[in-house]
């Protein structure tokens, strides 16, 4: 391997736009909602800026979600990409919020009050009120996740069992790839996501809770041969970038 | 296996909807053109009616061209199906028209004549011009291609040709999924889709000649336990799919 002068490797990260539940300020998690017009609009500026910077993909991992399965595709289209392999995969998928799934977020807060609300949904290992099997909304209903065992299937999730799942799939399939010199871009959500960035950066279980990945941004991973990252930015305008960023932060008020 | 009975084993073939290029009558082949409007709408109506007739799927095949993979797109979109596994094989892209690629069909009927075109388009085993590896439609300069090896990257191609890329895909990939029970959609195009009903049904070299898919048309494949095809069928309305075989079967024409 002397004198092998390797490029540098890139993993572009990107949360779903707009969906009609974030629009409606319901907890989603595992529920299958589309993306807003709004939503849609973000995937193509995603796609647009992606290309407008020379980025191209040979490889593309997503959830079995379709907010973000659309907000791959939209980018695809956008850049013309439309034919590279795509790998669904369930562990990508957003946090199970159990029970709480289809509430509106400020009724709930009004309910339980903010602080109740806040931790369910930044506390590092408090779980939500979880489902139960005979609940419609349990994951076991859905032919999509037929092939998970028992254990596999959540009743509800904390991000600490979100990353869980999440981590084992990135060391065994998605930073192999990446390793490999493949140009790869993940289109998740944003626990997922929040999950995979703790652990590349190391971040503590206090200080994730506060880190909000906007909306159709993509986020850009350097790493050396070592597949250490070395750096993180954001492509785009960041004033645009910093007032999504403060938008999620403020959903879970009751105000 | 005595006593075990077996579900009827269906396959649903689709021929992506209108694009661009047949909105202005130019040999397409593997030139990567998108969806016309009506294109995209025919794929949300063929989506709605696998719907609305009960069916839903496992697993999807589709070429690695975009009016493909977005007909197959549109349809899962209507479907609700974004999550299933989508593979994209270039086998079951569009027969390779070589020199022609890009070329009206009307003028290029004026210029050789109306029998010429229809040798080329029809001909069972007739090649159009070839193209040369410094032709920037060459295949060869596209990074989709990049895994083939010189053999495999056409400069023209006949039905015949075609044929032999597309049935040893079948046999080897997508029949054992059907034989195993999966229910499959392929999208795909107007001559790999030729080549595997040929193949299916027996057709001769000169009967296939004559056939012609309808765009957008559900076309269902039933088969018994030996993977013997039983019966197929158009979903939809049977004077909206002759209209449209009709279409297909002129587009040749000089006048």
């Amino acid at each position: 391997m002397r004198g092998n002068i390797m490029a540098i490797k890139k993993l572009v990260l990107i949360r779903h736009g707009e969906s009609t539940w974030n629009q409606e300020n319901r907890f989603t998690g595992w529920t299958d909602v589309a993306l807003s017009a709004k939503g849609v609009e973000e995937a193509h500026q995603a796609g647009k800026l992606l290309k407008a910077e020379g980025y191209t993909f040979d490889y593309a991992y997503t959830s079995v979600l379709k907010r973000a399965i659309a907000t791959l595709w939209y980018i695809q289209e956008e850049m013309g990409l439309e034919w590279i392999p795509v790998e669904k995969e369930w562990r990508l998928n957003e946090r199970h919020y159990g029970a709480l799934q289809g509430l509106n977020k400020a009724e709930t807060a009004q309910k339980y009050g903010d602080e109740q609300v806040l931790l369910w949904r930044r506390g590092f290992a408090i779980t939500p009120p979880a489902l139960t099997e005979d609940d419609e909304r349990f994951p076991g209903h859905d032919p999509r996740y037929s092939q998970l065992n028992r254990e596999q299937l959540p009743l509800t999730e904390s991000l600490a069992i979100t990353i869980d799942r999440v981590i084992p799939f990135w060391n065994a399939v998605i930073k192999p790839r990446v390793a490999s010199g493949e140009r790869v871009i993940i289109a998740a959500h944003g626990n997922s996501l929040r999950a995979l960035v703790k652990h590349l950066d190391g971040i503590s279980e206090k200080d994730i809770l506060e880190l909000n990945i906007p909306t159709g941004v993509p986020l850009v991973y350097e790493f050396d041969d070592n597949m250490n990252p070395v750096k993180h930015y954001y492509l785009g305008n960041p004033e645009e970038i910093a007032a999504k960023s403060h938008a999620v932060a403020s959903q879970g008020k009751a105000a």
